[in-house]
């Protein structure tokens, strides 16, 4: 990596003017630095005469988020660019094309999506997506299902565990996500008026043995080749269109961690919508909304990962009779402790979400805060017990009631 | 590997003239090919002199059993090496020294171990090896505490799971042991007097489901580093000694598929009893004794584990509560089922044992081979349910009586 050294705008717009096929000769680029900054320097290029426009993606070797006392492998741009490879064979629809790839600069370049919204932002504006779960279901049942030892060469799969093995961001994860929101961790960042259940939380041994549990999945479990980071900020989105952006956290795991990811910051909105509307009526609305989408997500992904497992098992044993049932009432079981986790390290953890930070009463803001909590805590000691989809949705209605 | 060429006798014995600290200057030695021929040479080359010896073991590039149709990479020379180093850190009096490895012609040089004998044969001359079952439980709890997510830096053992990446050696795993067996394949081997209880496991449905989720473990579950083929013609054994040999089907899986190869091997033997003594009085004492054994392998495995965890635990969540009993729980319901598929794979599978095969009359083979599978399928249909290692015991003497 003796060649990396991060890129100028300047350098950023030279490079861009090298790739093919998107630019007309001789135009007059602009370029903006538009990272969210945490790993990335992102810059938006584009030509305001032809309108056309690329992103330039670049990691840098430490994570900005916590400082640059953090280093990070550049390797997660290989990982990033692979991963991307894969889905967008699988679902070219959803998923950004990619025109570069340079490993010497930790870079790549690729698709603008300016004419999408990230789908926080949409979600926080009470838009309605009425295609997005079947897009999303889509997205899952396909890169889930076409990754896993269900479908492919399984002696092809242990080698693409292997290219994917990505312990740093992985280790993200596993402290930020599956282990600090449970213990007094200098990593848990939250307001004063919600110490209390805070502390429950800390102190719940029931709920810590799920957690543990979880964690060993995400640890252990070589299910399918994850996107690793699918929340609302990595969607984007507009009526028609869905694509999923980011995977650098892509590594071999448990399949019910990037369902449960969507499902969870959807709950998250749900919980915000405290702080989002004083008409009881319209937030009412929204809710059953949201939990609408929870449950045709779910509902459409089952129906695709069913149909595609009868239709293209590649597995001898995959029509064993029950197996298919078994696997899938295994998965719901995991998405719902996966989605309690990811609830609760996005309100009391180190990094949150813009639903209910955002909120500017501090009384709706902990009213918000409280029902996150609730909700995924419930989540979590539920999951080894959950049969359907319908208790994730009581749950969240019970949290509101 | 392009200066690789099987060796012949006489460049095995220069080669073993280089090696340091083994033989006298000018010694004469002598060697001799005792290799199964199943996937590698093995050269025994000694100096009769001082009595000294060492093994020269080789990879070759196909599986001499199948053919010399079926290539196999020489790269399971080097996971052989690295499972050897790394047992041996853990219980180097287990374990055989290794002397020299040299990548380029898939060798290496190990200790010798004549003075043992191979535990397949100990067994079928109802040799007693009281140390035995607290040997290899403790070889069972070190390799697999030590090498988990429980012990190590968890970072580090993402990178030991992509070292040890196996595909061509589970492969043979996933179809011998984990598939054929309950399929009508030319895969499998057996005689006709049993082909009624052999269609009755290719009819059995409920005996599928639980198989298929067995073997979904095994491809999936990277719990630690396992021996991969820990049956009892790879112990070496003498009243004060047991050496575990010939890993090279190492990689990181379901720890209960050693436990349950080790337990699994012990039974066959216990069913082929049947055509080894004629006494009933001596056979049923040298069963209670193999039972016995069983149980104290077991028991000592899981004493140990929780000895080691207890002490040496790196996981933040180990300590959580319940997790350990729910942890260990989980482990005897793995070895339990895998230890059942490994004792059906060696009666009418591809690969048999000689404590049943080699019973010369026909009618007390038959009984053997009828018993080894009863217990099997008796095993495979308890493991999600199994409490206690004594479930083992009575579905033991159940066969039998």
């Amino acid at each position: 990596m003796t060649n990396y050294h991060a890129l100028t705008q300047a350098e950023a717009v030279e490079y861009a003017h090298g790739i093919e096929d998107v630019f007309p000769d001789g135009a007059q680029l602009k370029s903006r630095e538009i990272g969210d900054g945490n790993l990335n320097l992102v810059f938006h290029i584009s030509d305001p005469a032809s309108g056309r426009a690329l992103i330039l993606k670049q990691a840098l070797p430490y994570a900005k988020v916590i400082g640059e006392s953090v280093p990070l492998t550049l390797d997660r741009v290989r990982i990033e660019c692979e991963a991307l490879r894969i889905q967008g064979e699988l679902c070219p629809d959803l998923t950004p094309k990619v025109y570069a790839y340079e490993p010497d600069l930790a870079l790549m370049v690729m698709e603008d999506l300016s004419d999408h919204i990230v789908m926080r932002r949409g979600l926080m504006e009470r838009g309605r997506y009425p295609l997005f779960a079947g897009h999303i279901g889509s997205f899952l049942a396909r890169t889930l299902f076409f990754t896993s030892d269900l479908a492919m060469d399984q002696q092809e799969k242990k080698l693409r565990v292997k290219s994917f093995i990505n312990p740093e961001l992985c280790n993200i994860t596993e402290d930020l996500i599956l282990y600090a929101p449970y213990t007094k961790s200098r990593m848990n960042i939250f307001e004063p008026h919600i110490r209390d259940a805070v502390e429950r939380i800390w102190a719940d041994k029931e709920l810590h043995l799920e957690v543990t549990l979880l964690r060993e999945k995400f640890l252990t479990k070589a299910q399918a080749l994850l996107h690793g980071d699918l929340h609302t900020d990595n969607i984007f989105i507009k009526p028609d269109s869905t694509k999923v952006i980011d995977p650098e956290f892509a590594y071999y795991g448990p399949m019910g961690f990037d369902i449960g990811t969507v499902i969870a910051n959807l709950l998250l909105n749900y919980s915000g919508q405290e702080g989002w509307s004083t008409d009881t009526l319209e937030r009412t609305d929204y809710r059953r909304y949201l939990l609408d989408t929870v449950h045709d997500l779910w509902t459409q992904f089952e129906l695709q990962f069913r149909e595609l497992w009868n239709g293209h098992a590649a597995d001898r044993m995959a029509k064993t009779r029950g197996y298919q049932d078994l696997y899938v009432a295994r998965l719901l079981q995991d998405t719902i402790g996966f989605a309690g986790v990811i609830m609760l390290c996005r309100v009391h953890g180190f990094i949150h979400v813009a639903d209910i930070d955002h909120i500017e009463d501090a009384a709706a803001r902990e009213r918000a805060q409280r029902i996150a909590l609730e909700i995924g805590v419930a989540l979590i000691k539920r999951n080894r017990s959950a049969r359907s989809i319908e208790e994730v949705l009581d749950i969240a209605l019970k949290a509101v009631n």
